[in-house]
């Protein structure tokens, strides 16, 4: 397991377009984030350090479940006919059955060290609340989430997994919070966004002494913990003596994908292997990169956060009701959305049941029951492996596996009787919310 | 990862009582087994070799997920405040998410290898019928299982996960068998039980001549198979230098505790290791070995399958609706039982309160959120570890652990929100089931 996280940075070709503060329209500094977050990760957020040594205590839980398996896809290779090689890394193992938890430790450690006695946090389909449930309770910290409605109600087993941790879970708008209030007072039966459960979790860590907040994605330093799956797997495809053609990951707020693909990056970077093709896939229903414009916009509903330089389908869009609740975001990383602009990682869209038919054919192949997330980068991955079929080439292609669907049957079983459907991407509203975007 | 079964049946200190035909009450033949299962596998049941190799086709399945994790349970330790150590081996990264899955693939291999074209089989709350069904689908066998209804009913998401793998599962009782058609003539709301779906899964196979039965626990060609954990555990252990004083698993038909015991046994068998204390757990509410008689049982509700020499509580027993719906069995392994017998094996039962109570505590201490059955092995590990802080003894507790709760959240929801109970043993419907005790 590598002992140190890689931190692209230093290395990017042009700079990061700063975090901005959303009064002032100035960049961000340090101690304007101290009230949400720990200095440690603060520091993180703009180090120049290319590595950043991974704490012994984090160390220590990280081993608990990595380091991760690297397979090679043998019988999906098979089963497709195709010259390509397929290896996947899956982080699915770990405890709470995601990468999330990778940054979940980090982010709970950090915070402990600084003597954070509670934190607080969003979550759509609750990968990433159980997640820091779980890290937070290894640091015996106490956590509240804002779970988005729609999944609290309809998912409700990931909630119970926050519970068994020992995690407080509230349906978001909640009545809790300014922001939860004013959405319930406009609409009682809101079902809720990510982006207004981020906007209750920093209102909720803003107000009170002894809270922070914590992210799951999107933000560099969530991205720098995400490395280990990258470096690990770098270790990993040496000894296999493989070296990747094309990585392809599922983006939501993109710290699996980006995990993955950063410390290949600087292969693509500093030359070693320019033709490096790094393929992101999001919804069809929420194509960020795809669809959105690169623009500067709230990370929330409500308008609380720094304002970051992303793709954007504006602070406002509520994304159709896809199974893969982890991609229904609409940003992306700052880190993602500049390396795309500077034409390093493309971006693809995918519906919902062309990712469901790739994921079943993944499972009577592979075994894994993936999450409808990595679906999506599953059906990319079968895509590239069939144009190989074609042309005759024997690329090596890596996926980037977030994740176990065993929290997910249900959208199984409406795929598997024929209830599944997709969603036309709302034209209309796309309109609206970017005519929100704030002015810089 | 080894690449040889133990085979405990040439070193036991008496030889295992026959198991008898349940016509001529004789001992039953190879040939008598050979319309429901492959001979590959009945050599199995009887074989002298003290050690069989795995297949090569078999190990290169098993290297998807095998070897699993043998963890040291520091944080339960401190938790508990004793100087025990604690190791548990965790089953549950399985792609179908418990131990089943070293037998599942074994017997697809070689009911493959004599051309079986489609297999029969039931489920209680589906951990078997999972792992059959990735099993069968890698070996490209069709697959029907017979599921207890009341599984079927409350616990939808392992039959969704069969159906992922392509599997066609049925509730039992069914129309599609004599045996389900005179139990709905009799109750046409009969919830269903373990024994009856085998009875209609054993009726299905011998009738069909493409067909063969497989069982996922009890019959001695299965507890070969989980060995696999043993005989790993041995070699991660003498790794981390140590050796355990005592082993505890949870028991319903007994394969993952035997798989895991079994290698060990030869130590206290040889006296290199008399005093090795090895525990069995069973549900207070179905305690077989705590209370049933030794004596031969059918292993099925409608006296389909050879007589076994078990404890039981009679084939007709109707267990209580704990959670833990794989130690819902009226028997028990016969090697297993024959230890008990002999003094070599002891059994303690649980209610399942205790046992969730326990499972909470291992969850928030490991992390890892545990299926229902070994949570009862988990609560006799705690129970160990707090005698070595009364005595001040260091002794080592191995605990074989089968698998994760993914599917079983349903569970901890009620357990959390206060709603879980336990339930009375049946005393009356004990004495109404042991009187029909086949006479032998």
């Amino acid at each position: 397991m590598p002992t140190r996280w890689y931190n692209i940075l230093p290395d990017l070709p042009e700079p990061l377009p700063p975090v901005l503060h959303p009064g002032t329209k100035q960049p961000v500094t340090p101690d304007d984030l101290a009230p949400l977050f720990p200095m440690g990760l603060i520091m993180q957020e703009f180090s120049p350090e290319r590595y950043i040594e991974i704490p012994e205590e984090v160390q220590v839980i990280y081993r608990t479940w990595r380091p991760t398996i690297l397979y090679r896809a043998h019988r999906l290779e098979k089963h497709l006919d195709t010259p390509a090689k397929i290896f996947y890394k899956y982080e699915g193992t770990s405890q709470a059955g995601s990468h999330k938890l990778n940054t979940a430790v980090a982010q709970a450690y950090y915070n402990k060290m600084e003597g954070t006695r509670r934190i607080a946090t969003e979550t759509g389909a609750g990968q990433w609340g159980s997640a820091l449930a779980m890290g937070c309770r290894f640091f015996d910290i106490e956590l509240k989430v804002y779970m988005v409605r729609i999944s609290y109600n309809q998912k409700p087993y990931r909630r119970v997994m926050m519970e068994a941790w020992g995690a407080h879970c509230v349906p978001s708008p909640s009545p809790d919070t300014k922001a939860g209030r004013d959405m319930l007072a406009k609409d009682p039966d809101c079902p809720g966004s990510l982006g207004l459960a981020i906007s209750e979790a920093v209102e909720d860590a803003a107000l009170r002494d002894d809270t922070h907040y914590s992210l799951g994605s999107v933000l560099n330093h969530v991205l720098l913990h995400q490395t280990i799956i990258g470096e690990e797997t770098r270790l990993q495809m040496e000894i296999a003596d493989a070296y990747p053609d094309i990585i392809v990951g599922c983006m939501g707020g993109g710290s699996n994908f980006a995990g993955q693909f950063i410390p290949w990056m600087r292969d693509k970077l500093s030359g070693a292997k320019p033709d490096l093709q790094i393929i992101g896939v999001e919804p069809a229903s929420c194509p960020t990169l795809t669809r959105g414009p690169y623009a500067y916009d709230f990370g929330d509903v409500a308008g609380l956060t720094p304002l970051l330089k992303m793709y954007t389908l504006g602070h406002g869009f509520i994304p159709p009701p896809v199974h893969a609740g982890g991609l229904r975001y609409h940003g992306m990383a700052p880190i993602i959305c500049h390396l795309h602009k500077l034409g390093l990682v493309e971006a693809r869209a995918e519906h919902q049941l062309a990712t469901f038919k790739a994921g079943i054919t993944f499972a009577r192949t592979e075994g894994i029951l993936s999450a409808p997330e990595p679906m999506h980068a599953i059906k990319v991955v079968i895509d590239e492996a069939l144009k190989c079929r074609e042309s005759g080439e024997a690329k090596t292609i890596l996926l980037a596996h977030s994740g176990h669907g065993h929290v997910d049957l249900g959208a199984y079983e409406a795929y598997l009787s024929g209830k599944l459907e997709d969603y036309a991407f709302p034209e209309d509203k796309l309109k609206e919310s970017l005519a929100e975007l704030p002015e810089v």
